[in-house]
């Protein structure tokens, strides 16, 4: 018999019944019943249900056993009784009579019970992570990253790719985030950087002749700490093609995503990629306040300044006499009740907006008739029955509704398509301003009305975004994201109004996140060099920067283009978590630190010294 | 049709003929043979041959491409004539008349060219790697690392073991070689430091309960230069079981590495695991001279100490008066000439020695025997024509067999199981000393000789590795590999002589090279402590050094064990290289730069101030 185990936890049925076995595992419980002992025996594949009674020769030394110390047992498969099996259990139907057991790893009082998986401060969590691992979520939690992961892989392999891995030791490669820096010991003086993102090395490959890659890839930034994201690493799905459109990237990534998506979605509906829709960015915003809408909500925003222009509505009308401007509004189907009204008010001031103006449609009654009319509410019961007035119809309520008045509130009614019962919220001003808080509200509304499918992941592909932007304060010109992208129109485009210019540069969101972002690139050196001077970028900081890639570019460079979908933000929409850490195995905690091993820590003065690096005080 | 291209350059044969088609590649070659212009188009499935001649519109801008452009082609695809029909080629069948031709990126003059592959020097290789990745050797083995990879994984995924990914950005963790570190900003005078290897995590990973897994693992080690191996990192297959003994590791490992191989091996043969020898330690430095013995090569040394013992030979018969030495033979079957003895002594000599004594075996002639009974040759052949001689048997050569005579020689002739036409060298001393010369001489003869099948890949498990080993000069005993390994015997062991106390650690040697590593680790606390004291660390030294994983074994620890192959090492023995830089998309030059992204580089200032750094001047 082999020295630890004939099984695994999971493994005996009864089938194994009278069988001599050998099992090794964790003591997940312990029970004594009136003389019995009973062990849940727990390893990576399932329990066990352990007894021994006193004419075992183990007894003694199974009643002083500790929960979590790792043990050997021996004994006989029994049958449970019909009563006692437990259906849920791979093994409910057995237990096993405990002849022998040893300690293989003895355990002392714990820091962080295993059984029960009580709720425990974090930061306990995280220094014995090896107990908080042995609980079944955060257990199953690494197991889904791992089966994502792979299956990711598996699909993209299946799918003609094939896996490079690109240098973490590298050079600095400057988007936009901060790197991590590594000193060289040969060249004192000198700095590695850790990679942001394979981006050039994507690229390089392409022009290197190779036409399908991806990486399951490492990615470093020196990010300030936030909750949801990891403060030095995460990883993404990194992709590059050669000879592609747009369209063509879509249709290669898209079916990878919605198969992992299947594959791991755990009942939920996931749309399948033939009918994720293709939003330009511009009406993202507009629609959703967000370039990563949340299409399980079906509410779309809808601009109604028209209606406002000139109207009794003081603060809107003249709000509008101001360029940019508009008045924006979220219908809220479902939503018509003063309560609600409020409380989505309410939600808007906590988000440090003055508020949210809204109108609500509800059947009309003899009082607000009356109210409406400014005749009593007797002279109004007179003129229903002499038929000189009717109830049917919808009546709009709310303060903004009187100040406007019925004709532009039933006109914003039609154009919203809203009916009794339902309601609409507004927000003016200079949408850069108000769609933050827009996109919340929406989302609220959503939730808040159960408008929102939260049983089903829905994406779409964000496209078309603004090559350029301009400071809001300094009105300087600067790329709004990947400097890299193909300016749609070319050079021809560039010789324009540069904030007209839009990239082939695209986002796939799905349940209101980012999980990919990806663009096919820039691959002509005269493109690239204009598009950076428009970026107020000299040529020389192109070659400083971008040196080695912008060489490769000059000896026939394919037209190229390619994605990277976050892996750790898949993996947690898969797993239901908002936590980055309960989708990392070893994670730092949110001030990047390791609190486990215990980094980052004093280097010592001979590691200072070969390095040639002094440390400075704090005060310097 | 697709706007770069309706076919890949592998894919058109004769089933194709009269189909307007559209391919992108890369102008590999082109020709001009009396007014026909022809271009192999190369992309990365293959190579198509495209003409123009001076009635397509084409032809004028054809005429003008260089090599290496990127183009795409509009034509017709026709058959080619029986007689220029290429087998070799996936599309030899075939060539497309060129209509329309456009550049979709242009190519300087190349600083290296890629059809043909001429030799360049390296330095230009690695600073135009974009260039030399196109060519057909280097490109083919990426790939080949490619699949390699992919094919571990599956495997071992197949096997049950799941891939984890552990840190990259953590703690210190001291295993031999040095760290590069990476300061941290937001506790600035702290360090980070790069994996070495994921050795604590995947421990920590079997303390929190997982069973089997795995990692293709990157690891970092601050080396100095050295021609076969990447100055900065390297990849490994990164394995660790719990609930295993030595011989479940190799169960689980060997079919994999077996399968790999056999995948990859380009018609090689592969020893199946099954055969793979356990070499102890000590029995591998007897006959081979060398823990990483070449099973290729049948040669097996042997002690041949008493023969020399109070012997003729007075350099040995002195030598072997000293304590700890001995004298080893090296049979050389088949090398009894005087001319391939001496050829390999010039060669002992050229490592160092100052010469390997050897004694070949001939068959006798009258003028040997004449020598030897010192009378004339005429007398000799008296004597043999009067029966009183015969010629039969065979006998010695050289000074060696001389100075011992004819029964120490015989004898040794005998234990080394040789005859006529084979060769013995010798070599004494301290073991420890000649032992690496006697492993490149075994070497050597084996491939001078035809001895080493070059056709196969041979493998052997090397066992029981000394725990501990004493310093040669000041006695004073250190681990003698990984101090986290189990030694047999347990803590018992631990209290005899520690220079006897061998370690549950093994290698797995391929073809003379180390491919893996591994052990059964010591999950105990109390041992761990014991083993490092013995090795001069005090409890304390072992809490700071390895705090983190200390603290996991006192709540419950499997026993466990793994190992790690060498990604890099094994791509290369299948690629046929000794060149690390072959195997490696981007790799760094020997001096660690990256010539073409240019790193390391200067630190800004602002980059240095936020992580509270100085560099200090050179002569500090």
């Amino acid at each position: 018999m082999h020295a630890f185990r004939s099984h695994t936890c999971a493994d005996l049925t009864a089938a194994h019944v009278g069988q001599t076995v050998r099992l090794s595992g964790w003591v997940h419980r312990i029970r004594d019943h009136g003389g019995v002992l009973f062990i849940d025996l727990r390893d990576h594949y399932g329990l066990t249900q352990v007894l021994a009674d006193s004419d075992s020769p183990a007894f003694a030394a199974i009643e002083k056993l500790r929960a979590e110390t790792c043990i050997r047992i021996e004994g006989t498969v029994k049958a449970r009784d019909a009563s006692l099996v437990n259906p849920k259990l791979k093994t409910g139907a057995i237990e096993v009579y405990a002849r022998a057991m040893d300690i293989l790893g003895a355990a002392g009082d714990l820091p962080l019970p295993v059984f029960g998986e009580p709720d425990y401060p974090e930061e306990t969590r995280l220094t014995y992570r090896f107990l908080d691992l042995r609980r079944e979520g955060l257990h199953a939690k690494m197991m889904l990253r791992s089966n994502v992961v792979r299956a990711m892989r598996q699909r993209m392999w299946d799918s003609g790719f094939t896996e490079f891995q690109t240098p973490i030791i590298t050079a600095s490669s400057p988007e936009g985030a901060r790197d991590f820096l590594v000193p060289s010991r040969l060249h004192p003086g000198k700095f590695y950087a850790l990679p942001q993102a394979p981006q050039q090395f994507k690229q390089l490959i392409m022009v290197s002749g190779f036409d399908k890659y991806f990486q399951i890839a490492p990615c470093f930034r020196d990010e300030d700490p936030r909750a949801d994201r990891a403060p030095t690493d995460f990883y993404q799905l990194d992709v590059e093609m050669s000879f592609v459109e747009q369209e063509d990237v879509f249709a290669a990534v898209g079916p990878v995503l919605q198969a992992v998506f299947e594959d791991y979605a755990d009942g939920k509906t996931v749309d399948p990629c033939a009918d994720w829709p293709r939003i330009p960015y511009a009406e993202s915003l507009r629609k959703y306040g967000t370039d990563k809408p949340d299409l399980r909500n079906p509410i779309e925003m809808q601009v109604v300044s028209e209606h406002f222009r000139g109207s009794g509505f003081a603060i809107f009308a003249k709000l509008l006499e101001t360029e940019g401007t508009e008045i924006r509004a979220i219908p809220a189907p479902g939503g018509g009740s003063r309560k609600f009204c409020d409380r989505m008010n309410a939600f808007a001031q906590a988000q440090g907006l003055p508020g949210m103006g809204y109108i609500f449609w509800r059947k009309k009654t003899v009082e607000s008739v009356a109210q409406e009319l400014s005749i009593t509410v007797q002279a109004t019961r007179a003129k229903i029955e002499s038929a000189e007035l009717t109830l049917e119809g919808v009546e709009a309520a709310g303060p903004l509704a009187k100040n406007i008045g019925p004709e532009r509130t039933e006109a914003i009614r039609q154009q919203l398509g809203l009916g009794e019962g339902d309601a609409a919220f507004f927000l003016g001003g200079k949408p850069a301003q108000f769609e933050p808080v827009a996109a919340k509200a929406r989302d609220e509304i959503g939730r808040e009305l159960n408008l929102t499918d939260t049983n089903r992941f829905a994406f779409a592909w964000i496209v078309d975004f603004p090559m350029f932007e301009a400071d809001p304060e300094t009105g300087a010109i600067d790329f709004s994201h990947n400097p890299f992208s193909m300016p749609q129109g070319g050079m021809e485009a560039l010789s324009g109004d540069p904030l007209q210019v839009k990239g082939y540069q695209y986002d796939l969101a799905c349940n209101g996140y980012e999980i990919l972002s990806g663009a096919i690139r820039n691959h002509l050196p005269e493109i690239m060099y204009r598009a950076f001077e428009i970026a107020g970028y000299p040529a020389s900081e192109v070659e400083k920067r971008f040196g080695g890639m912008v060489k490769a570019f000059r000896y026939g460079a394919p037209p190229h283009g390619g994605c990277a979908a976050g892996i750790d933000r898949i993996v947690m929409l898969l797993a239901g978590t908002t936590n980055i850490r309960e989708v990392i195995m070893f994670p730092m905690n949110q001030r990047a630190e390791d609190l486990l091993l215990e980094a980052p820590s004093a280097p010592t003065n001979e590691q200072l010294r070969e390095l040639r690096l002094r440390v400075l005080p704090p005060e310097s």
